[in-house]
């Protein structure tokens, strides 16, 4: 019996999100199937967690046990040969027998994508938020820098969310200008449904003045509804994971 | 009368290149529709050159003349109101009357974005020619200075270039790492068929070692069919004209 990791990058532009669902279709049953079929039995994925539907990865990590024991690089090769173009295996590798990508990873790095540009731009339309609008990254650096450190996030889920406890760590948040594109990079301990679209979205208010740059410090002792918008999910990638 | 310029971006991955064709949809036709309707009138656009199938642009030029005249806040606003997601106008400002966006262009600037990744990765996939190789970059760098100047680039056209001189001058090759890409930057006076794409095939044949560093030289003194393959179209993206 192996214990394989795969890290698993993904276009999520047309699926249901990760986790399998009656309604869509989700990354995680296509690449189900695809080790169904190249090691001619039924296969579970256990991920390092969900994404939402039209979320993004390059590197969403998840594990499966197995008795048909391949060279990894058959499990790499041989299993982008049977996924669609968008999704692709990145690294297979062998782990000890009781790795578990959701409960031993220690830390995800999330980030979200902002367009600036007075028009929309069709080359960016794809994996970013587009806004007409200027922002003031000032405000925005200064806000997200409240919401590092040990918190009560739940201002900054959404309905849905299961998690029975909302106590989470933000290790850094840090934004980065690149031409008309503003990256908001996410790092921490673990994530409440839709929390980093929250936070985004939160963000995003706090730049266009829509709200007091000190409103983070205030939504971090309130109830879920308070914090800013969703922003949308196309913005959205789940970078890495570490364990 | 006015004479109006549109800077224009687009996602070319749906179209039959720029220009009007019979055979498939052409980014041309479109944009003539969008200002055949915003104008109430048929409108010929004069576009600073073409791009082919599959070619992307951040800034392509086109002028046209009109009688309807609008607030240019109308053209650009209104006209994005009538194209596709994958098409939308950057700016639209009044120029002289005899302004030509091809006659009159000085140099265009060309992206050729390779993603060097050793297996394939879907969130690169729209926009670069995936290689699942390392490059010599250094070769590359070192052929590509061979590139520069003015010189005769026969060699370096496709079959169907309808140019009756192949001297041009290409004013510099810059190539750029960021993470898993490699831009190839173009600078130059002007192009002939499939130029970038030809350069851009031939360098990464330096750059994996199937042809000699000082190559370039050898077929610039060459006849059209030497030079390496045409890279794909997807790759490439008109990002800059200059007048």
């Amino acid at each position: 019996m192996a214990n394989i990791r795969l890290v698993l990058e993904f276009d999520g532009s047309n699926y249901a999100g990760w986790q399998r669902q009656p309604n869509g279709l989700a990354v995680q049953q296509v690449v189900e199937e695809g080790l169904g079929r190249l090691l001619g039995a039924s296969v579970t994925l256990i991920s390092s967690g969900r994404t939402d539907a039209g979320v993004h990865a390059r590197g969403m990590v998840a594990n499966f046990h197995t008795e048909r024991i391949l060279p990894l690089a058959a499990y790499r090769e041989g299993l982008n040969g049977l996924l669609p173009p968008d999704i692709a295996v990145q690294e297979a590798t062998l782990v000890a027998d009781d790795f578990h990508a959701r409960f031993d990873a220690r830390g995800k790095w999330y980030r979200y994508c902002l367009c600036l540009n007075p028009v929309r731009s069709p080359l960016n339309a794809r994996y970013s938020w587009q806004l007409r609008a200027n922002l003031d990254v000032a405000a925005m650096t200064a806000a997200a820098a409240d919401l590092v450190g040990v918190h009560d996030f739940q201002a900054f889920r959404t309905s849905g969310c299961a998690a029975r406890t909302t106590t989470r760590e933000i290790f850094s948040i840090d934004l980065l200008a690149a031409e008309k594109l503003l990256y908001i990079d996410v790092r921490g301990s673990g994530f409440l449904r839709n929390m980093v679209r929250v936070m985004s979205g939160t963000l995003v208010e706090i730049g266009l003045g829509k709200r007091p740059v000190n409103d983070v410090k205030r939504l971090l002792l309130q109830d879920q509804g308070q914090a800013g918008r969703t922003a949308p999910p196309q913005g959205l990638c789940l970078m890495e994971v570490w364990y």
